[in-house]
């Protein structure tokens, strides 16, 4: 690491304050003589989550996305602890006080200072021919000779099974998005080769250029096919209109200012174009891409959209109950939450929507 | 192909049809008696571009921009012609009537019917600790097991070359763009392993998910250093703020709709604000988003910064002469006309501007 020039020093000072903030967070909950099963995020699974009877996700929002998506049952609470503030923004944690104390946010739960509060989340149906609902685990950094063996079989096995089109219901929920768009673009195939020695044995890694535009087709609410090209289609939930969502939406102070720039000189605007108007104009509209997790409804988002000059009456972005897509794309996927991918070529079609039993509880304390 | 549900009948189709247009220009040109060598893609090099007074691309502009790559002439004429126009805008070719009609072309260059036109282009600068000069062409579908090999050798031998620190002028001039971000997530590593039977040998291929957010440090005119973090930096020409760029700055009419509804909440709006004045505000911020291909200066943009919401006095855009970028990426790349890329991880510091003497010479007809 150091060879390649990265901070070695702060990479392992980072992980003792994982470490020590994680210890507390333990300790705290055995002082309760409560019964504290500590996993890694290999071992974290479905067994795991039956046995307790909460979660404690101890890391930052990518922890708590990864804990929350083995979580089905609705009625087990899931909550975050950020052990990582400097790195983390912790939108999804508890706040950062009671990473160092603990004890206080038990008392609050004891006492009944907080209330539940239920983070609805998405689910997806795939149906048509050839797809593969085989998800994929991205937080892997890499697959072993065995596990490439294994994904071969699926594949093949798969290939018997695209006979089967009638919708599935993939075994995920997205508490923060869905995002769909191409992954490997086949004119910008493979970017470089490098043998590193952390490899366990000699595998070339590929690392792949990023763009090329997706085609899709899109359906809003059960409205009419829309076909679209993009840099990709994000579908969040309230938690989600946060994260992504809020970057590939917001707009910045330098592109209001000169909107309203433009709109004076077609003689639109009455109120001095000043620094004040131009700051509240642009909170007020993003603010408005934010709302409540517990909202059962989506906001669809076109990121970068392929459009000629002539109006067009499609929205770039709006809410939604449903949302149904069809690819066009030659080597997409849909990636939930960033940590699960699943294929979507050409011949594929999601169905995408809110079910409020699907919802994750979490917990919100007093202040 | 037809298996998975890609449309091979359509992809047939565009193949005759590119063939044929091809067939035409190269006809076209040795009834004028002037000396033909037709290459594909995998044939076309620096020999072939000594050997030519002039290139054509026959293809889209994809096929106009791996033309360019290779000729760094300012002397060379490089024309375009669009022989896929159902699919490609062809911005850089030439109008699409002389896909049909290219002795037109011709005599209209025989008569002086037309002027010279210099896209200025992009040139790099790298340097640092553990950089890798080695430029790596995205055009190649796959490496051949030979190739991964030679890779592997340059790496190790590159290895020992990164003691020299000093600016490596890269063998590469960007007709449209340079793009910086993160091309693999550590995170979200492996998409999935496909075995396809178009590999000569079982290789697996590996799809990488999109997101992870690029950390750099950016100098503009050699102004102060300012740390970022955003879904990447794309440093554009003239002829560039066309394409990628435009995608990532132009507005939507819904945005404008939006934002300007805000203003007049806030008693800004005098004028009513009917679809004619947000589709003028909308039109005339998008188009000052291009400029002409022979400015020699650049326009940079930040994609999806990610910053919070105290008022910023960073520009999210702007024209600068120079940009100067320090990467503190863990695993990212400089792509170039996403069809050449550069590893560009925490260390290495790219300078990157314009020098009148990169132009690429090309042909603008008189109608």
């Amino acid at each position: 690491l150091a060879l390649k020039g990265s901070n070695y020093a702060g990479l392992l000072e980072r992980h003792r304050i994982h470490t020590k903030n994680v210890e507390h967070v333990v300790d705290s909950l055995r002082n309760e003589r409560i019964e504290v099963r500590l996993v890694k995020r290999r071992e974290y699974n479905e067994e795991t989550v039956r046995w307790a009877d909460a979660v404690i996700s101890a890391g930052g929002d990518g922890t708590m996305l990864l804990a929350a998506s083995k979580v089905f049952d609705k009625f087990k609470p899931v909550i975050g602890v950020n052990t990582d503030p400097e790195r983390s923004e912790g939108h999804l944690c508890l706040p950062v006080r009671y990473t160092h104390s603990f004890p206080e946010a038990l008392q609050k739960l004891y006492r009944g200072e907080f209330r539940w509060q239920w983070r609805q989340r998405i689910r997806l149906y795939l149906e048509g021919t050839g797809i593969n609902p085989t998800p994929v685990d991205l937080h892997e950094q890499q697959l072993s000779q065995e596990q490439y063996s294994r994904a071969h079989i699926n594949e093949r096995f798969q290939d018997q099974r695209s006979e089967i089109s009638g919708p599935h219901l993939l075994p995920v929920r997205a508490l923060n998005e869905v995002f769909i768009g191409e992954s490997l673009s086949s004119r910008y195939a493979v970017c470089s080769v490098s043998f590193r020695e952390n490899y366990k044995s000699c595998k070339p890694s590929f690392k792949f250029s990023l763009h090329r535009a997706s085609y899709y087709e899109i359906s809003v609410d059960d409205g009419p096919w829309e076909k679209q090209k993009s840099s990709g289609l994000n579908v969040c939930t309230g938690t989600g209109s946060k994260a992504w969502s809020y970057n590939i939406n917001k707009v910045a102070n330098q592109a209001v200012e000169e909107i309203l720039k433009i709109a004076k000189k077609h003689g639109g605007l009455n109120l001095p174009l000043n620094a004040e108007l131009v700051q509240k104009v642009t909170n007020d509209y993003n603010d408005s891409l934010l709302y409540s997790p517990e909202e059962p409804k989506m906001l669809f988002s076109i990121r970068e959209p392929i459009v000629n000059r002539v109006f067009s009456s499609s929205r770039q972005r709006g809410f939604s109950s449903k949302v149904c897509v069809r690819s066009r794309c030659w080597d997409a996927c849909m990636v939930v939450d960033g940590g699960t991918s699943f294929e979507f070529n050409d011949g594929a079609i999601a169905s995408i929507l809110i079910d409020t039993e699907d919802a994750l509880c979490t917990v919100l304390l007093e202040e």
